[in-house]
C-alpha cells in the first residue's frame, strides 16, 4: 500500500484499511454499494500529484483508499464531434498523444501531465499553462459518468454542446475533489491542432509592466494567445541552481521572466513577424528590458523546461509554504507588492518567490526558508499559519481567490471556512448533504467537519 | 400587469397577486425576505422572451412575479480583465453595444437580443449562433450576484478566471430558471472584437453533406468558425412567403440552407480567398450545389436576416408545436431523418420544419399544421403530445437532449420527467430542496410537483 499513502509533497500519511484497484465501472459501482451499506468511507485517488492533501485518506471512520489506476481505455475518439471518451484513470499526457495522433488538441497542460489523470484533473477543475485560452476543466468537460455514493452509476456520458434540461449536475462534479461521488469516465472536448508557434521570453522590470505587455499582446493575438505565463527572479535564480539543464536566456537578471506563447490552427499563419513587431514595440515603449524568441522547436522546449521546472526547484530548497491565489488582472501589480511588504516584514529572513499563470490572473507564491530555520512541525505550522493569514486578508481585499486551481483538500479546509460567506458554506453542506447523506466520500475534504 | 402575464408564444397565462420592480439588489432582497417569511411564491421575470413558459406565474400558493426590468445599469466596465459586470436587468442588446464601443465581443447573439435580458440569458443559460465557438452562457459568466430564496445576498461578483473554492455554485444558477435564486448582477467575459468577417450561404442535398461542409470549413478555418446555421427548404419558404425584405440568395431552391460564418480579430487576415478556395472544393466533391459569399456587410446582414426572421415567420403560418434537440454531432443527419419519417408517418398532413445550430449540434424542429386542422386546444394538445413522445424516443435513442437551449419552464417538465434517470431527478429536488427548502422560489418549473 505504501505508495498509496503519501502525498506529492510528503506532507500528510494517509491511513486507510485497504487500497481497492477497480478495472471498470460495474466494480466501482459494487465496491461503492458494500461501503454505503458498511458505513465505510471513501477516497477516490488519481495520480496522486494533487498538492492539497484531497486524495490522503485521513478519515474519522475505516476507510479505503479507491484507485482509478487501472481504469485507463480510451473509450471512443470521435472526430466528428470532436470529442475524446475516456476512462477516469488515462494519465492526461497519454490523451494528449492519442488526439495529437489524430491530428487535434487537448489543451490541458500541467507540469504533472505525465502522472495525473483526468479523474484527478477533473475533480480538482485543473487549469494549466493554457487556460488563458481554453479556460480551466470546467470548460473542457461534456460528458460524466459518475457513480454515486450508494453505488447508483450515473451516465451522463453525452456528447452534447448543448443540454438544458435541469439543473447541471456534471458541473456540481467538477471541482469537487472526489467529495459527492467517483468519477469514472468522462467525454473531453477537443480542438483544432496548434500549426503555427510563436514562443519568447521577455524581462520585465515590474509586474504592472507585465499587464501592459498583456494588454499589448492581446491586442496584436487576440484569439491566439495560448500561454503568459511569469516568474519572479529569485524563483528563476531557485530553477537554474537546483534544476539540470536550465539556463537563463538572458545576460542580465531580470526582475521578471514572462514566458508568451501563440498559435495558431493555420499553418501559413505568420506569427514570427508580429511578435518580433510587438516585442520592437514593447522595447521602444520600454515596458520590456530584453526578449527572445525561440528560433526552433527545442529553444521553445528549454524555455519552457525553465517554467516547468519550478516544481521540482523548490522540492529539496527547504521548508516551504505555497499557495495557489488568483485576483482580478487589474489587481496583479498590487497583491505582488502587498504581499512581498507583509510577508517580508513579519518574516524578513524568507525568500518570497514567485510564479504564475499571469494571464488567468492566478499567482503561486512559496515562502522558502533556510534549512534550519524551524526548530520542528509545530514551529513550521506556527508559520505556516502566519503567512496563512496575511495572504488570507491580501486576497479577501483584492476580491481574489484563495485556491485559484489546486482546490482545497486537506490543506485549505480552515482558510476557506474563513473566508467564505457562512450562507456559501451552508448551501455547500447541503449539496455534499444531498449527495453524500452517510458522509462517506472522501470525507473531511473541502468542508471541515460539520460538527464545527 | 397585463404586459407581464403572458407569454412570447402567447401559449401560457399567468396568475399573480402583483408585479414588483425592485430598483436595486437590496430591494430584491427585502422582497425575497417579505415573501419568505409570509410562504409566497415569487417568479423571476427578466425580458419575457423564454419559449418554455419559465417566467409565466403559475403557481399553488399565491404569487408575485419580479420584474428585474429597473435594474440595468453597467456597474463597470475593465478593459485589462476583459470584463463589465451589469445588473440583470440590463438588455442583451445593449450590453453589446456597450462593448463593442469599447473595441471588445461579448458574443452571446439571439435573435431576441433586443428584448431579453443578461439575467434570463443566464438563468435559462441560453445559445444562440455564436455558440460554437464561443459556448453557452454557462461559458461566459464568471461572477454572479443572487438573492437566496431567504433574502440572502450571495455576492459573488467576482472578476476570476480561476476559482476553486468548493463546490461551483455558480455554475448550479446558470440554467436553473429562476428556481434557485433570483440573479442580481453578473461579471461577463469579453472578447477580442472580430475585425476580418466572411459570411457565405451554402445550398446543400442533406444533413449528411453539410456535415461534411463542416468538416471542411472546421480544418480550413479551425478557431475561427463562428456560425454555422442551418435552414430547410420548407422553413426557407415559410420565411420567404412571411417576413418583409427576405429573398433567396438562390435561383434553385436548396434541400438545405447553410449560413456559415468566419471572423478573425485580425483585421489583417484574409478570409475571403480561403473562404472562395473551400467553397470551390465543396463544389468540386459536389458536397454542395451553389455557394454565395457576401460581398457587403449589407449583403452579410440579409443572409442573417433570413436566419434570424424564423420565429416572426411561423407566428401567423398556423398552428404548430416547436421543439429544442440536440444530438451528437455524427447524428445529425439520422436525427433529421427519424424524425421526418416518423412524424411525417403519423401526420402527413403537417410540414415538418427544421432550423438549427447545426455547428452545435442543435436542431430546432417545428411541425406546423393548416389553421384549421384542430377542433379545439385539446385536439391541439393530443398532437403536440404524440409529436413529444415521437421525438422524445428519438432523442433518446441517439443519446441527445430534449431540450438543448430553451430550458424546461413548464413547457418541458414531463419531458424531462420521463427521459431522466430517477436518480437524476432525485438529486435536482435534493438540490432544490437545499437551496429553497419552502419551495417559494419559481415553483412548479423545471421539475414536477414533488407530491408526484
Ligand atoms: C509538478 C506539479 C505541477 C502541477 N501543476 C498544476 C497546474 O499547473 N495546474 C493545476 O491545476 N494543478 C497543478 N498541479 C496539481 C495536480 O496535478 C492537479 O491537481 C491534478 O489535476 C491532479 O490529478 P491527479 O490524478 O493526480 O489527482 P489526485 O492527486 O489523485 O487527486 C486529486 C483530488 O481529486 C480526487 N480524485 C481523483 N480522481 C478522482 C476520480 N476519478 N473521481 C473523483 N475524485 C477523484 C481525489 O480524491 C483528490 O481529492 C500540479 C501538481 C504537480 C505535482
Ligand atoms: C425570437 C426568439 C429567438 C430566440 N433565440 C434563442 C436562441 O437562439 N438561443 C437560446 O438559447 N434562446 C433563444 N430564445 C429564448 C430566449 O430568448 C432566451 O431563453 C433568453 O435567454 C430569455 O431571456 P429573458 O430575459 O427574456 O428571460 P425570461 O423569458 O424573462 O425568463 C426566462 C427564465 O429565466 C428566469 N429568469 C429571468 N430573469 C431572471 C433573473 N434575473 N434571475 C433568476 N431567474 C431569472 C425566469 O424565471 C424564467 O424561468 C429566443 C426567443 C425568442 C423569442
Amino acid at each position: 500500500m505504501e505508495g498509496f499513502l503519501i502525498d506529492v509533497r510528503r506532507s500528510y500519511r494517509a491511513e486507510a484499511l485497504c487500497v481497492v484497484q477497480p478495472a471498470d465501472t460495474s466494480e466501482v459501482s459494487d465496491v461503492m454499494k458494500l461501503c454505503h451499506e458498511r458505513g465505510i468511507a471513501v477516497t477516490p485517488m488519481g495520480g496522486n500529484t494533487g498538492l492539497v492533501g484531497g486524495a490522503i485518506a485521513r478519515t474519522e471512520v475505516p476507510g479505503i483508499i479507491l484507485s482509478l489506476k487501472r481504469m485507463n481505455r480510451v473509450r471512443e475518439l470521435s472526430l466528428v464531434d470532436d470529442t475524446i471518451t475516456v476512462d477516469a484513470g488515462c494519465v492526461l499526457a497519454d490523451i494528449q498523444r492519442t488526439v495529437a495522433d489524430a491530428d487535434r488538441l487537448f489543451p490541458l497542460n500541467l507540469s504533472s501531465e505525465g502522472s495525473c489523470q483526468i479523474g484527478g484533473n477533473i475533480a480538482t477543475n485543473a487549469g494549466g499553462v493554457t487556460a488563458v485560452r481554453y479556460g480551466t476543466m470546467r470548460q473542457l468537460v461534456l460528458g460524466l459518468e459518475v457513480v454515486l455514493p450508494n453505488g447508483t452509476v450515473l451516465n451522463g456520458l453525452l456528447k452534447l454542446r448543448k443540454d438544458n434540461t435541469g439543473y447541471d449536475l456534471r458541473q456540481l462534479f467538477i471541482g469537487a475533489e472526489g467529495t459527492l461521488g467517483v468519477i469514472t469516465a468522462a467525454v473531453l472536448k477537443l480542438f483544432p491542432a496548434p500549426k503555427a508557434t510563436a514562443t519568447a521570453m521577455l524581462a520585465v522590470a515590474s509586474v504592472d509592466l507585465a499587464m501592459e505587455v498583456l494588454g499589448l499582446v492581446r491586442s496584436a493575438f487576440g484569439e491566439r494567445l495560448t500561454s503568459f505565463e511569469i516568474i519572479s527572479a529569485d524563483y528563476m535564480d531557485v530553477v537554474l541552481r537546483n534544476v539540470a539543464e536550465t539556463r537563463s536566456p538572458f545576460i542580465e537578471r531580470p526582475a521578471w521572466n514572462l514566458l508568451v506563447e501563440i498559435t495558431d490552427s493555420n499553418g501559413d499563419a505568420d506569427l514570427a513577424a508580429p511578435m518580433e513587431a510587438v516585442l520592437k514595440t514593447a522595447l521602444e515603449r520600454e515596458l520590456i528590458a530584453d526578449a527572445v524568441i525561440a528560433q526552433s522547436e527545442a529553444q521553445a522546449a528549454s524555455l519552457w523546461h525553465l517554467r516547468h521546472a519550478v516544481s521540482d526547484a523548490i522540492r529539496y530548497a527547504g521548508p516551504n509554504m505555497s499557495h495557489d491565489s488568483s485576483v482580478p488582472l487589474d489587481k496583479q501589480g498590487v497583491f505582488a507588492e502587498l504581499t512581498y511588504a507583509r510577508i517580508g516584514a513579519r518574516f524578513p529572513e524568507s525568500e518570497v518567490l514567485m510564479v504564475g499563470h499571469l494571464g488567468d490572473g492566478n499567482m503561486h507564491i512559496v515562502v522558502l526558508f533556510k534549512p534550519d530555520r524551524f526548530a520542528g512541525r509545530e514551529d513550521y505550522m506556527a508559520a505556516s499559519e502566519a503567512i496563512d493569514l496575511i495572504i488570507d486578508a491580501i486576497v479577501v481585499e483584492l476580491r481574489g481567490s484563495i485556491t485559484a486551481e489546486h482546490g482545497v483538500g486537506l490543506s485549505y479546509r480552515y482558510r476557506l471556512d474563513r473566508t467564505t460567506e457562512p450562507a456559501e458554506i451552508e448551501l455547500m453542506r447541503a449539496i455534499k448533504n444531498a449527495f453524500d447523506p452517510k458522509g462517506i466520500m472522501n470525507p473531511g475534504k473541502i468542508l471541515l467537519p460539520s460538527s464545527r
